[in-house]
């Protein structure tokens, strides 16, 4: 898998452009906002380009919307922001526009019934495992789980307080993800094992649901001792 | 399960008395150690009287040491901190003298190898879960995963920075075990919802031991916005 991987990102990360697949739900649009914000050149993706432009052009920042094979295809470091149902019949025909790519993987599997929200099973483990599975010649890094899309997308919040953890099994793309996630005013990206420990990192977003109803918060995470 | 509850600890929780099965591992004497410290009556529980005895003078504080089954008599919030490996076998003979107290559930499923830690399987979705099914006339409440043994019992650390999540499916229960994970100078029990969101919150310690590796540290967790 290593040597299938040829191009890495040699740009300085504040330049390194990024594309949103399924951009147009709010957590895609929320880190959108943020990192076109921070500066970066932007593209949301949707499978209907038409509504990925009218997305981008309401976030303002320059950000470009395109069809989901073309962001695919023209940004540097491609997110997957959708939701679990439709994730792997969005990853799978774009192997070939992903190979060489670091592909983020923010998807939570997770069910809701009335007593709030619940992991979904998922075969290969981990939706960042079956984007791994679909995707042999990308490299998967998970991030980006556990922040709130109303934080994300509230222009006055000027910063957020909360780590991200960023998962894979590449050094050189959790290192880069780290700096990518640290382009976040207030965020820091820490790196927390790889994609076999991805599974409760997804899940834990239930538990987040359970404490943002119990104390009427946003709540995130922080990692102390580091 | 509620109906058959019927002796909840009315004292105030800085006198309720606390018994640790298996206590004679790093976490259970981490744990029997601070609770100790903060006045607690303390029994540490062992499937050896003589070693619990041992164990529990080595502690100071006054902490008593007794067979497992004494101790879960005796006291009135009893901890389970065995290796998961022992946990079912230690907690099902037990059920009588649980019956009407709280169980704290704080074992991590976890397996070790070359590339480090992660969760090993549990037919019933976690430890917590297995505890309640062997359980049905205890409150089972799921707190402490995270705690770093090596910190609990350091004496020169005085104060620790994370907060202890705690999940459980009856709030008084839950309420308590927060309030008790508050004795520990530096500590503050958040509710994480109910134990079916439990799974990930044994497993995420696979995590916390990437981050010590990488990081190290003895990493905790704090929830943010709360």
């Amino acid at each position: 898998m290593e040597d299938s991987v040829t191009t890495t990102p040699q740009a300085p990360v504040e330049s390194i452009s990024l594309a949103f697949l399924g951009g147009t739900g709010d957590q895609g649009r929320g880190l959108a906002f943020r990192f076109a914000r921070a500066g970066h050149p932007v593209i949301i993706g949707s499978r209907s380009e038409e509504r990925a432009r009218t997305v981008a052009s309401l976030l303002g920042h320059h950000v470009q919307g395109m069809a989901n094979r073309d962001a695919a295809r023209e940004a540097s470091v491609v997110i997957a922001a959708v939701p679990f149902e439709g994730h792997g019949d969005l990853l799978a025909p774009l192997a070939p526009e992903l190979a060489g790519k670091i592909l983020v993987d923010c998807v939570n599997p997770l069910g809701f019934d009335d007593r709030g929200a619940y992991p979904l099973p998922v075969p290969e483990g981990s939706a960042a495992e079956q984007a791994a599975a679909l995707l042999p010649d990308s490299r998967v890094v998970a991030a980006f789980h556990h922040v709130s899309a109303v934080l994300l997308l509230d222009p006055e919040v000027e910063s957020m307080d909360l780590d991200v953890l960023v998962l894979g099994d590449n050094r050189a793309a959790t290192d880069l993800v780290q700096a990518l996630a640290g382009r976040i005013p207030g965020v820091r990206g820490v790196y927390a094992g790889r994609l076999r420990n991805c599974a409760q990192i997804e899940a834990l977003t239930a538990n987040l649901v359970s404490i943002n109803r119990r104390y009427k918060a946003h709540a995130g995470i922080r990692i102390t001792d580091i």
